[in-house]
Order: C-alpha cells, then sequence, then structure tokens
C-alpha cells in the first residue's frame, strides 16, 4: 500500500479531539502544515473539568488549559484562536475563516472536524433571563463560578452527569441546590434505575434535593431569574420553586452544520458518520469527538461517544489517518464515570435501556458487596452489576456503585467487553487480594459466578 | 464422559484451601461424606488478615474466623479441629487420625492434600529463645499482640510481604521497627528493584528503618532476645541491633509429608505436584494451595501460588472434581498487593527477574504519571511498568506504586495477560475518565503507547 501523505491538514475545533489530532497528525508527519481553528479565544482546555472551577477543586481557570498557544508554536501547529471557518469549497479544497486576527483563505489537502457539540436547548419558557446559564465554555465556568457567592438558592435543570456534577458543586459551596429531571431518575444514560436509586439516595442525604419525573415548564422573573415553575409527571402537580440562578444541563447536539455544508452524511445520532478510520462519507474528510457518529462496540450501533477519553482516541486516529497514516478505532465502549459526594458510579458498555434498544438479549450477575474483606476494617459496600449476551454468555456491560474502587473495577470489565470475555472467563479473573485491598473474590467475581448459574455456562 | 461421583471425600487442612475445597464439594454433590482435618483449633481463619490484629485494623481474632463450626454442620461437614491425620493407606484408601476428640479411621474415595505451608527456620542462631517469634497461625499472631504495649524494639528478618505488613503493624504501635532483608530490597518477589526502592523510600519517611542487604546471624540474649547480630553482605560490617522481640518472616515451605508418604510426586518447588485439574499423580489424590505446586500462566513453569487468591481458586477446582465433576484451573498468574503506610504496592505476571529465571525476553513500558488529571486536585504521583513478550508483544507483567488506585489498576494488567493481549490492544483500552478519577489516557495506557514504541507494534 502507499501512503500518500497529506500536505496540508485542517483541523476544525479545539477541544479535546481537535487538539489531539492536530497533535498527532504532527507526530506522524513533521512535514505537514498543519492549521487549528477554534472558534473560542482559549487554547485547548478540559471541558469535564468545568464545573470543578466552582468548588475549586480545579483552582484556576488557567490550570485548565491542556495546551498553551506556545505550544502550538513549537509544534509548529498554526493555532487560529477566535477564528471560525465560514465556509468550505471542497471541490477546491479551499476553506474561509474570519477571526479577531482577520479573515482569510486557506487550502489544505485533509481536512478534520472537530466542532464538537453545543448546548441543545431545551422547550422551556424564559432561558433568555439573566442568570440562567448553562455549562458548556470556559466563559460559562467564569460566569457560573463568579455566582457562588451570591446564589443561595440554585436549580439545576437535567441531571445528566454535568447537571450532577454542578449540583455537587453548588452544594459544596454552601447553596440549598435542587436538580430538576424530566425522567424517573437521574444518570439514566449511564444507569439502571436501581443503580440510580442509591446515587439518589446518596446525593438526598447529603442535602442535595431532587425532582425526579419532573418538567421544568418555564423559568419566571422579570428581568432575572426568579424560579422554576416544575410540574411533576405523574401527579401533574405544578409548583414554582424559588431559584436565584439556573443552569440548564439537558444535554447537548452535535454541531455539523459546516461538515453538512459540504455533503458530509449525518447518522441517527445526528454526528457526523465516520467509520473505523474516522473518515466520514467525503474524501479527506474525517470528523472525531462529540462531532462524530461512530460505532458501539459490541453491536457496530450508530453512537456519538460524547466523551473525552472517546474524543481523544477517535481524533488520535484521525489525525494520523489525515497525516498518511492508517489507524483504526475499535468502537465505542463507553465507559462512564464520575465521583458525587465520595460515591464512585461508574458505568461501561450497555445498560439495561441501551440493551433493549439494541435488542441486544441479556443476562445479569448482580451481587452487593463489600470493597475489601468483611474482617478488616473500612471496607464500604459495593453494588456490581455485569451483563452478559442472553445467548453467547459474553460480557457486554457493567455498572458499579461504591464509596472507594467503583471506578477503576470498571476498567476491569471494560477491558473485558473490548476482548469478547464471557461470563465463565470472567468468573476466572485472577483479581488482586490483600486484606487491606479487596477479598480473595472480587465482587466482580462474584456477579460472574451469578450470571454464569443463570446462563448455565 | 460417565463422571463417577465420589461418595466419601477427605480434606486434609482447613485453610483457605481446605474449606473451600470442601464448601465447593459439598456445593457439587449433596450426597457426598465430607470429612475436613484441621491439626489447629481453630476453624478456618484468614492467614493473610493475621498482621492486622497487631494494630487493630482487624478488631477481634474471632473476626477472622471465616466458616464457624456451626457452618460445618450446616453443611454436614464433619469438621474434625485439632486433628492430625497420621497415616494414610492409599491402596485400601483408609487414613488414621489422632485429635483431641480421640483417634479413629476413615475411609474415603477421594483424598485432598489441602495441608499449606510451614515457616521455613532460616539458618540463624538463637531462634528458640523466648520472646522470637513466626507468624503463621492464630496463636502466633496472638502471642504477638500481646507484645504491642511490651515490645518497644522489634526486629522482622524477612522484608517479604509477611514482614513488611508485621514491620508496618508494630510500627503503627508505637515501636522502633528495623527490617533486616537478606536481599539488595524488600518486596522482590513481587517488584524490581527501582520498584521497590520507591517503596522503601516510603517506608523510611514514615520511621520505619531497614536494612537492606544483611543478614541476620544470630538472634542474642540469654534465656529472652537482647539483640540481633546483623552483617551487611557488602562491607561485611558485623553489628548488633536490640530487640525486645524478634519477628521472623522468611517465607515459607510446602507441608508434604503426608502426601509424600502415599508416593506424590514433589516438584521443582517443592509442592505436591497437580495437574489443571488439581489432580497429583497419584488417582483420586488432589492437591491445593499453598501446599500444591501448580504452572505459572504465561511460561507453564512450575510455581507454588502461596496466595489465597490461588489458593480458593485451586481449592475450588480440586473440590468439585473430588466429588465428581470437571473443573479445570487456569494457572497462576500470581498478582500480589499490599498497602504500606498508605502507599498500594501491585504486581502481576512476571517480574523482570522471575522472566529471566523463565527465559521470557521481555520488553518494558514504564510510566511516571498522575493518578489524576493534573490540573485536578489531590492526584498521586503513580509508577506504571507494564512488561512484554519482546517477540510476540503479549503482555506478560505489570507493578505499579502509588498512594492511591495502583491496586485497581494491576487487575486490568492481571485480565490482559489472562486473556493474551498485546500491547497495542492494550493501547486501546478504553479507560474510565472523568476529572475527579482518572485522565483520559490513563497511565496504563500510556505505559502500553511507551512499550509499543519500542516494540514496534
Amino acid at each position: 500500500m502507499v501512503l500518500i501523505m497529506a500536505d496540508r491538514i485542517a483541523v476544525i475545533g479545539c477541544g479535546a479531539a481537535g487538539a489531539t489530532a492536530a497533535m498527532q497528525a504532527r507526530k506522524f508527519n513533521r512535514k505537514a502544515e498543519i492549521t487549528l481553528f477554534n472558534t473560542e479565544p482559549y487554547s485547548q482546555y478540559s471541558r469535564c473539568g468545568l464545573p470543578y472551577t466552582i468548588s475549586g477543586k480545579v483552582e484556576d481557570f488557567q490550570d485548565l488549559i491542556l495546551t498553551s498557544e506556545d505550544n502550538w508554536s513549537m509544534m509548529k501547529i498554526d493555532a487560529k484562536l477566535e477564528t471560525t471557518v465560514t465556509e468550505i469549497d471542497h471541490a477546491s479544497k479551499k476553506l474561509k475563516y474570519s477571526g479577531s486576527e482577520g479573515d482569510g483563505e486557506l487550502e489544505y489537502d485533509a481536512l478534520i472536524f472537530a466542532t464538537g457539540a453545543e448546548n441543545a436547548d431545551p422547550p422551556i419558557k424564559g432561558l433568555d433571563k439573566k442568570r440562567v446559564y448553562g455549562l458548556r465554555t470556559i466563559d460559562d465556568a467564569k460566569s457560573l463560578a463568579a455566582e457562588v457567592d451570591k446564589a443561595k438558592k440554585v436549580v439545576v435543570i437535567g441531571g445528566g452527569l454535568v447537571g450532577v456534577e454542578t449540583a455537587e458543586a453548588f452544594h459544596e459551596c454552601g447553596a440549598d441546590v435542587t436538580i430538576v429531571e424530566f425522567l424517573p431518575h437521574i444518570l439514566l444514560a449511564m444507569l439502571d434505575p436501581d443503580m440510580a436509586k442509591i446515587v439518589e439516595a446518596h446525593c438526598e442525604e447529603h442535602g442535595l434535593k431532587l425532582l425526579l419525573n419532573t418538567a421544568a415548564q418555564e423559568i419566571t422573573g422579570s428581568d432575572e431569574v426568579k424560579g422554576v415553575v416544575v410540574k411533576n409527571r405523574e401527579s401533574e402537580e405544578e409548583s414554582e420553586i424559588h431559584a436565584d440562578i439556573v443552569v440548564v444541563a439537558t444535554g447537548v447536539r452535535p454541531i455539523t452544520d459546516l461538515a453538512e455544508s459540504i455533503g458530509c452524511e449525518i447518522g441517527p445520532s445526528r454526528g457526523i458518520v465516520t467509520d473505523d478510520k474516522m473518515l466520514t462519507n467525503i474524501e479527506d474528510v474525517y470528523a472525531c469527538g462529540d462531532c462524530a457518529e461512530g460505532s458501539e462496540f459490541i453491536t457496530n450501533n450508530p453512537m456519538t461517544g460524547g466523551l473525552g477519553t472517546i474524543a481523544v482516541r477517535q481524533a488520535r486516529v484521525a489525525g494520523i489517518n489525515a497525516a498518511g497514516g492508517n489507524e483504526t478505532f475499535p468502537g465505542i465502549v463507553g465507559a462512564k464515570v464520575t465521583k458525587l459526594f465520595g460515591m464512585e458510579i461508574a458505568s461501561t458498555g450497555l445498560t439495561a435501556d441501551l440493551a433493549k434498544r439494541f435488542e441486544v438479549p441479556m443476562t445479569v450477575g448482580s451481587i452487593k458487596g463489600l470493597t475489601k474483606p468483611p474482617y478488616y476494617k473500612g471496607g464500604k459496600e459495593i453494588k456490581v452489576k455485569t451483563y452478559y449476551h442472553k445467548e453467547t454468555g459474553k460480557l457486554v456491560g457493567g455498572q458499579m456503585v461504591s464509596l472507594e474502587d467503583a471506578a477503576m473495577r470498571i476498567n476491569v470489565i471494560t477491558l473485558g467487553i473490548q476482548h469478547n470475555i464471557d461470563a465463565a472467563e470472567l468468573f476466572d479473573f485472577e483479581n488482586c487480594y490483600a486484606p487491606a485491598i479487596c477479598d480473595t473474590w472480587d465482587p466482580i467475581v462474584s456477579s460472574a459466578l451469578a450470571a454464569r448459574r443463570r446462563l448455565k455456562i
């Protein structure tokens, strides 16, 4: 195979995906001309770190900047910040941009879309009022951090990862925080209801208020937020909760307008369709990160990752391939974790809900155990669920919650999914053991045993 | 295949292996007559928990008893405590025993040796003095716990797992503790020298004294311990260190006399030779746990496990097979962990030393990283080494030390070894990511990348 080196690579977007794609292209091809466009005035920063700037667990916004402007110069990557690509003529491989340092045109050989995602505004009245915030950018986080000393009552609309992490942060700063979740439970994109309930009880114990199965209908107030009108979806009862500020965290939508303008196919998950080389349907055009649709690992169903881990892995493949390489992205398992009030919440692969949607028949191994042997002081309760394909016995998912070691344990399940192991093989897993660490049979192994009995393997 | 159910199963030994074998035999075969012999007066207890009875992390000796005498009755297993099997006539399948409740004879169909190991006394003068202890049994631990308020100066001979855990315990109780290690570093059965050095520095920072590369030559004192004469093996300088008590933790030796008496083959690791069914060379005779020699997973070299994890897994196989089943033990990877002064120390598969002995050519991926993203407060330094077969690129070992999450991370390496993955596949591992948990590229993945470059895969 003759690889043709792309001389000129344009990367649109400078989040985890865009920055990684540019760097990996540079590492692979020292001679390429690489240009990186970012509509924001900041160089690459960690989006996932934003909620922690509120509580101070991230001390300074500057700490979130992962690649400085100097780094780009050192790598001989032309990073154009505060600059928007306005038009692409892919037939002649030219693009136009407009930015703080003027407008211009650029010719390219390969193009990488790493345009990310944007907050999807929910159908709620009053979103335009003052002190209503999203949390997607560093500027959003700065606005929120400025509210810490003022906002006594905070309403967060949406109980997904960004919502709960932001709620925790404000709660830790002393605010009275209510999460309004439309669905019957928080975190349903990663947890089954029974697992979500454990997390909800833990959050409520720590003083967070949760309104589940509840629709936020209107943000009240004249110029500035006064409250949120909510409606319980079961009882249909309406009430108004007072709020000094409202954070809207109801999910995101891939940014695909530019890609669509040159004919990139958009998939059912609303992302730019890519293959396992991160190529779109158009030659020399790649997409990666939150704007891209990839394949779910187990079923090959189309899926956007929406995760930093997926973004950097897809971007590495896109960057190297755009620069003339031949890397492959193995598919999205979708390991998701967070920590709330000291509780680790971890999930990977298919949840019960996702399996249903993808029509994967599943058998579960569910175990309540302890992180350490019962005789050793300080072990914590852990609930472990591992999921297997009902017919093949292959591992297809897992969920864990505990005050310790749930996240690191989920890694074992992810690797097991990636290597196609079944319940009998997971049962044979030789977990590490020491009284101060874990018992002789890890709860993971016990869950595999429970499933094995049901699967009869 | 016609499975013949053994009607009468005799299990000799009631540690992790013996107890598990008996229970698993019972679960598999409800009708079998199962007899369990234990020379000690206690029912099954956790040997690994013993050091923690000194510091109080295990609050009561009773907590260590994992299976009570009532449990045995409930399972209809005849547990004969304080009873020694004195003679076996395997030709007629009869054994004689002698115990606190009298002597007797028993006929059996299948026999399981789970006789464990005993402390191997090193060639040191004065081991017979008062206040010289081993730490293998609950009675040993009781003697040591009784010294906590009296012993101000403690010398531990041997820097393996039992030695360091006992040293930590006495140090935490306020004693002045010195470890005398014959080899150049502590924990060399699980760590390479560079990793051991990190642990040593950490222990010394916490006030533990380490005499490395030092031979304990004589325990001084008339009737009772006064000190230990030690000799630096390099400088050959001799000195005497004062000691109120001495703990000898220089390793163990499989107990095989009874097995040898009926013709069981003893292997190069001094354990009873077994196959993957845990069968010895003699029909209907099984062995498991510390007394048994099994196969190292990667190279199939003979090896005794010396680990609770291996004991229970082998015992499950032995118990089920003795009762008529057909289970297979997959081999010993040998995951080892401990925690010392808050530092997690973890190892799995081959160390550099073991690889040399087994003639496995290895390539290493070595990384110093952080457990969490650098922008998030409180991440800890972690050193990760992963080892690969130089020719095939397959994962063959790993070592990690950190103040958090080293042990759970080693589990990923163990599963990877068990499923034969290579450096490129480990690099594709989709670790979980969240600021409060771990960065987008786990240090494990970074170590795989470092090795991949060397391996050129």
